[in-house]
């Protein structure tokens, strides 16, 4: 029989366009020895009976050790799980070295942190050219609420469940959607807007400005800032009010001062740091209602999104920022 | 033999952690009545021989066509693809009616705009409890650059690949980052500010304030607005300088004028449209340019998860925001 012959690349590039999650499968043999490997060729098949099923290499060299120990336990990991992920996919070391881990049925070690774990009973083992196929009944299950972690195209990812197709304006200023709706400048602006205003109204930072808020944050986790100091952090993600000013405001509240014996410094008095940490704590509890609007999973999936965003577009220079002009952001 | 009994909803939720591709499976059979289903149960099981799977339910209309017919296509839908996914999932309708369809090995349809389509020959049909299990030798396959849909928990969903683990901001000025990396405020804003600064310095745009800006792009899309209608648009997303400076400024500039018999709306010159079109070049094309370095299925991605975010977040009415006092937005 001849088979068709692909580039390899290509044909792991088409199958890469499949989304998948990412398992750990392990199992333990009669000799006490665990085995685990990473795969992410799970799938559900049955309801009623529960069969999932998995896919093996042919010279994996864990096939003895689950084609006798006839139970294995499947783990589908967690977002915060890459560095398990990549244990279970190495070779040539402990992979359990250090781990937590249960016992299961047949003695299959079970992993912490997972989004999900079945343990299952081999009950078919198929051929499937350079892999053998294993169909499992599931005996037990349970699951977290952590996201699940993802692979696409060859790398790790987070998934976000798809928007409404509803317009973001209302029907009477809809006008402007043609060019708004689907601009990533007017998503940005509007998403940081709506985050912003709610914050901004809470009450400990509704009695300061933006660079007030700023500077308070920043010398809570510094141990003194010059104005200079100041003044370079701030530019790199904006352009701010005067500095100069709000030290003086500052200073002239008590919540900030001079450090005794190096007069340049400023750090946060006593009261300044009862202050910032209820900002602080308003800040993440506002930030908590947004998040806990959108959801959790949609959550990580944001931030790593723009955290990425910002990663890739980042100019890389505080002093481009500085050279232009100063115009305002709303 | 007893199988384990669980609660359907609970073991769905379970099996719904692992996150899937979607793809449509089609065969046609002697008679070429074309059959096509919905399923996420694909996945790849060896490479050499070329080999992939997938599961039917022995309930399903379709199963005996795709036994008899020895061929199956797969197609992985693309994120725009979810009408697709639904109709191929309901019962009682002609699936195939008004699509363009190609025909491929077997004479199994091929649907068209997907992200990568595998036509293969049926090598394997395994017992899989209520399912059975299809596998394929796979003879052919093409693929586009559509990012795919996602099918998470029950939902469809779009991946976008893990963010790099190193600090946004650089380590002189790390003391902020306990509370910037993780904060959605701070994510948002940086985003958006490395977004806005560099559009804001394109040519065209340059010449105008924001509110400037606004108002021509307001007016591109509308039929004529007073100042009032821009106002109010206006105030749906934020704080703006003086609108009737930015009109009467942009009037001298005979950009806009009042439309000739009703002089309480504006609407653009003829130069005021070039000079419209010539801003949103720029601003798309800055914006294409920073989708690029993030790449198109992230890009794809993002804009969901904002949309999704603004309309999650949206208080709704204007005029709470226009109930507070301007705060600037730097």
């Amino acid at each position: 029989m001849t088979h068709a012959q692909f580039d390899p690349i290509e044909f792991r590039n088409a199958l890469g366009t499949f989304t998948t999650g990412v398992t750990i499968i392990t199992a333990s043999g009669s000799d006490k020895q665990s085995v685990g490997v990473t795969a992410n060729s799970f799938n559900s098949v049955s309801l009623d009976p529960p069969l999932v099923l998995w896919s093996l290499a042919k010279t994996a060299g864990s096939l003895p050790v689950f084609e006798e120990a006839g139970y294995f336990a499947v783990h589908i990991l967690a977002a915060d799980q890459v560095d398990l992920s990549n244990r279970f996919a190495s070779r040539g070391i402990d992979k359990f070295d250090g781990l937590e881990v249960e016992t299961g049925h047949g003695r299959a070690p079970l992993l912490q942190g997972c989004s999900c774990r079945m343990q299952c009973k081999t009950t078919y083992k198929y051929e499937g050219g350079d892999h053998i196929i294993f169909v499992g009944e599931v005996l037990e299950f349970d699951r977290s609420d952590s996201a699940p972690l993802v692979f696409q195209a060859g790398k790790y990812a987070l998934a976000s469940r798809k928007a409404d197709e509803k317009p973001l304006l209302p029907s009477q200023s809809g006008d402007q959607s043609e060019f708004n709706e689907d601009y990533l400048g007017y998503l940005l602006w509007r998403a940081y807007f709506q985050f912003h205003k709610m914050t901004r109204i809470q009450a400990p930072i509704a009695e300061h400005s933006d660079t007030e808020f700023l500077i308070l944050v920043t010398l809570f986790h510094s141990a003194g800032k010059s104005s200079a100091d100041l003044t370079t952090a701030m530019s790199y993600d904006g352009e701010h009010g005067d500095i100069n000013q709000a030290i003086n405001k500052l200073r002239v509240l008590e919540l900030i001062q001079a450090r005794p014996g190096n007069p340049g410094l400023y750090e946060l008095t006593h009261s300044g740091r009862q202050k910032t940490l209820s900002i602080l704590a308003a800040a993440k509890s506002t930030e908590a209602e947004f998040l806990d609007k959108l959801g959790s999973w949609e959550s990580v999936a944001l931030k790593n999104l723009l955290k990425q965003f910002i990663l890739e577009t980042d100019p890389g220079l505080p002093h481009l920022w500085e050279s232009q002009a100063g115009v305002g952001a709303g």
